[in-house]
This record gives C-alpha cells, structure tokens and sequence, in this order.
C-alpha cells in the first residue's frame, strides 16, 4: 500500500468508527450537540497521530480506533467549552454549540463528551489502563491550563515570549504528543521511543501554532478560510505581536501601541501598518526561525525513533510535512 | 469503637486527605477555585458511603481514602457546573465559583475537577480499575441526563410523576448508589451485595430528594437553612405541584394555575394559598407515602446484604436514619 492511500484507509475507518459510535440519545438535548459537533469534520489529525504511531511498532492500527476516536472526542470536547468562552459564533463554517442550542447545554454536553472520552478509552488491556489514564488526565489537565492562561493573556499589557510557547505548549501541543505517545504506549513500545514520539508531538504542535499566527497575517487570502489579518485586528497577542512589542522602541512602539489602542479604525489600514511595523522590525524571519527551530527539534527526535514498521513512519513524516506546508 | 466514633474518624481521615490533597496550583485561576468549593465543606456523604461499604467487606477505610475522595470531587464538579447553568448566588451560604470569579472560569475549573476524579481513581488496583472506571462513567453520563432533563422541565408545561421521578433519581440518587457500589466492588464484594448496596444507594436517594421536596414546604422556619416555602415562590415543578397539577380539578386546578401565572404576588400569600390546595389535595401525606416506600424499598434491599463486618453496617444503617430524620 502506498502512504497516501494507507493513510486514507486508516481514516476512512476512523470516520466509520467515529460516525457509528453512539454517545447516548435521551435526552436528546445533551446528545445531539455531540453528535453535531463529531459530524462537523476536521483533519481528524490527533487520531490519525495515535493510529500510525501503533502501527509503527508493528500492530494493526484497527485496534485501536476506540482509543484514537477517544482523543478527538477529547478534542471536540475542548472546542465545545471553549467556543463558550470565546463567544465564537461560527466552528468549521457552522453554528457553535452555544449559538445552534444555548451555553447551558453546550456546558452540559461538553461534560458528557469527556465522560465519553473516558469510555473509548476502556477497550485497553488492564495492564495498560492505568498508565493510559494517567497520561490522558496529565494531558486534558495541562489543556485546561493553556485555555486557562490563554485567557488570562488577554488581560495582561504585554506577554512574555516563553509565556507565549509555554500557553500554546499546553493548549495544543500537548495533545498531539499524547495522541502519538498513546498510540506507542497501546502497542507496547519501549518507554523511550513513547517519550521520543511525545517530544516530536510537543515540539511539531508549538511549531504548528507559529505557523497559524504567520499565516493569520501572510497567507494568500484565495487560499486561507479566515479573513487574513484578523489577528491583528483583534489584537491578538500572537508570537508575531508579541516580539514586536518587545523589539520596538521609541516612534515605532507608540505608533503600534497607537493602533493597539484605537477603538474606531479601518481594518485594512491598521492591518497594513501594524504590517509594516513587523516588516520594518523582521518579525516575520524571526517567527520563521522560531517556529523552524521547533520543527527541526521535531524532526531530531522523529529520526531517532526505532520502529518495527517503516511504512508507517514515513505515512507520518508525509503527513507531518503536509501540515508544515499547508497554506490555510 | 462506637458507630458515632467510626464515622466520626473516617469523616476526620477523609477531610484531611482532600485538605492536602494537590489538585494542582498554576494558573491560580484555575485551582484555586477547586480548592475554594471543596473548602466550602458540607456533609461528605458520598465519600463515606464508599468508606462504609468498603468497611462492611471487611476491608479497612482508609486503603481507599483517594476513590472515596474521587466520589466527592466529581460531586463538587456538577455543583461548579450547575451553579452556572442555574445561575446560582449562592453555594453553602458562600459566593458561587462563577460569582466570585467568572463563568468561564467555573466552567474550565469544572473541567479540570472532572479529570481530578479520575485521578483519584488510579490508586484502584489493575484487575479492578477498567470495572470502576466503567461504573463511574455511566453514573457520570447519567447525572448529566439528569440535570438536562431538569433544564428541561423548566420548560414544560407539565410533568408527570414517573419522569420526575427518573429525573432525581439520575441527577441525584446514582451518584448515592454508586458511592456505595465503588466501595463494594473495591473490597471485592460479590457481584450481589455490590448491586443490592447500589439499588440500596439510589432509592435512599431517590427518597432524600422527596424529602427535600417536603421540607421545602413544610420545614420548621427556625431549622431551616432556606427560605421555607422557596420552591412555592419559584413554581418549581416538585412532586408535590406535580401531583397537585395532576389531581386539582375545576377551580382548585384553576386557582392553582392561577397562582403559577401570577407575575406579581405577595410572598406568603402565595406560599399560604398553594399550601391551602396542597392540604385539601392530601398532597402531603401522597408525598410521605411515595417517600417513605423508597425508603422502604431501600432498607428491603440492605437488609439483604451479606457482610463481613456488622459494624460498618450498622454505622451506615445510623447515618441513613440520622438522614431521613434531619430537618433541614
């Protein structure tokens, strides 16, 4: 089989796996918003990560579908609560939870979905169990802290460049680590390879998040789904944001303190030059660099891995370097 | 020891192991208010149900101080949780999580406390863990139904005595029922005693709940902690406004409804008024009754246990009876 069509193969079954799962029906008002949310598409990349990584230590990755679809349960889980928070009106190009149903369900229902997470998670043989929960419960854990610092962050002045990777460290880099490091972990792999592949998940996820902040600015608006330059408009303490107001001074930190603090403008302007600031400071090189760093540490950890089947390996080199080259 | 002095040493164990116990410390916002509602004290019923049940099977206490702990941590999360949704002010007399902070952060508090329990879960040995975390899930899942179903019947016009009688008893009573099975199936309770315990648990609670129905009415002003007459105020459909509804004819019926549609009313004339329709409608008695054969039912069961250590049984027997005879 070629990489792409076994990549393919695997998340057909997923989506099969996923879409014919049942989460509870009665009352309908608590089940409905998890089987919308499920039904909303996505990548499906974390559960995809935790597949090719068991088939990478020489199993059938259809073993574990339970316990993949447990991660993006976990995922959409996050999504629902946190689309609350943000008063997000829109998820994939459809109502949020909230704005479809109302907050009070979309809370309520988000607990069941991690409940439900739980459940896929049992399909694992007793000696496993354990340490798979406990790996879950540290991730979901250090998620809710990345929600929890994310927002924080926005009530503060300025924020720290480690205090940027550290918030989307937890927030997102963490759960591809563990979807990797899950799927090493159910087919038995030496501790060290999990922990190699936890390292590649963690550092390819902070590399991942550098790169949605240059693409909010620099993407090809034909290609990109979101409007370019929403960060900025929002003023949104992206790493760019961020390095710039620590490298400016003197004219050009108030004129960009300026936009930031302009209540009534048009977009286009403030967008255009907030970006000249961040030209005329290198902000875009600089963020390449730092998120290259992370990829490349990635990569370091991914080469050092011992596998027992290849294919799979390169099915998650391909798909890791597709992400790397996306342009939405 | 006396059964007094047994409970009392195990509430005393208890309290300190989730006085001390870490539930994590950075972002401050994000545990702090874990440590805030489980500060916030209350009775720790559920915890000593396991503690209880563990006892009675010959086994000591203390070994599943962690489990028990599990118990009350994830009650304290749908307290977080329904408090928001419910809007709530107060909780134990003291500022509600989302009050004192905010709702986002009472929802990714809630969060964390869910995935908190099954930390404490973990301490369960490997034979055991999938079965436990198997049990808690579906008791989860169906507290959850449980408060969407009583979201649900604020909205409707009517409800009738067999759906308001599944709503508590998932909302409230399997958490109960479910205490006392983990203590169970943790001492290695055959499978019969651990689900006679479980249906002992749910019809004790099923028949608490109608309690607090009574005395919400009925309670002894200077006893009570709420406002007596509260859920009159608030047209709250309890068992007892359902049998009301459902017996009241010709003007009874109308005047009923006519208080419940009533906008603007004087407090005590309400309560006095419904009261009035209440007794003519033998409601009272009607809500004894149905209390009194859950109880019934549920003693039906203990007394069909099979233990190993009578003491532990009677000091559940006392603390159940010390329940049904509190008056507030």
């Amino acid at each position: 089989m070629t990489e792409k069509s076994l990549v393919h193969t695997l998340l057909t079954k997923l989506e099969q796996h996923i879409s014919t799962h049942s989460f509870g029906s009665s009352p309908a008002e608590l089940y409905d918003p998890i089987t919308y949310i499920m039904s909303l598409g996505g990548k499906r990349i974390r559960p995809l990560l935790s597949l090719l990584a068991y088939g990478m230590y020489g199993k059938n990755p259809e073993e574990i579908l339970s316990q993949s679809a447990a991660v993006e349960v976990f995922h959409n889980f996050t999504l629902m609560h946190d689309d609350i928070m943000d008063q997000a009106p829109l998820r994939r190009g459809q109502a949020t939870v909230h704005e479809k149903w109302n907050a009070n369900i979309a809370i309520l229902s988000g607990d069941v979905m991690l409940v439900r997470a739980y459940d896929l998670l049992l399909p694992t043989s007793p000696e496993l169990l354990p340490e798979v929960i406990r790996l879950f419960n540290k991730t979901a854990a250090e998620v809710c802290e990345g929600q929890q610092l994310d927002m924080n962050f926005e009530a503060y002045q300025t924020v720290q460049e480690e205090e940027y990777l550290q918030m989307i460290r937890l927030k997102t880099a963490v759960l591809l680590g563990f979807a990797l490091q899950l799927g090493a972990v159910l087919a038995g792999a030496e501790k060290g390879n999990a922990e190699k592949l936890y390292a590649f998940g963690v550092n390819i996820g902070v590399g991942f998040q550098l790169m949605d902040d240059l693409l909010d600015v620099y993407a090809d608006q034909a290609k990109f789904g979101k409007q370019v330059g929403g960060d900025i408009i929002a003023n949104k303490k992206t790493f760019l944001l961020i390095k710039a107001l620590e490298l400016a001074t003197g004219p050009q930190l108030e004129e960009l303190q300026g936009w930031l603090a302009l209540q009534d403008f048009d977009k286009a302007e403030k967008v255009a030059a907030v970006k000249a600031i961040y030209e005329q400071l290198g902000i875009r090189r600089l963020t390449e660099e730092k998120m290259q760093s992370f990829f490349e540490e990635g990569f370091r950890q991914f080469e050092g891995l011992q596998v027992n089947d290849a294919a799979y390996q390169e099915a998650l080199r391909t798909v890791t370097q597709e992400l790397i080259h996306r342009e939405k």
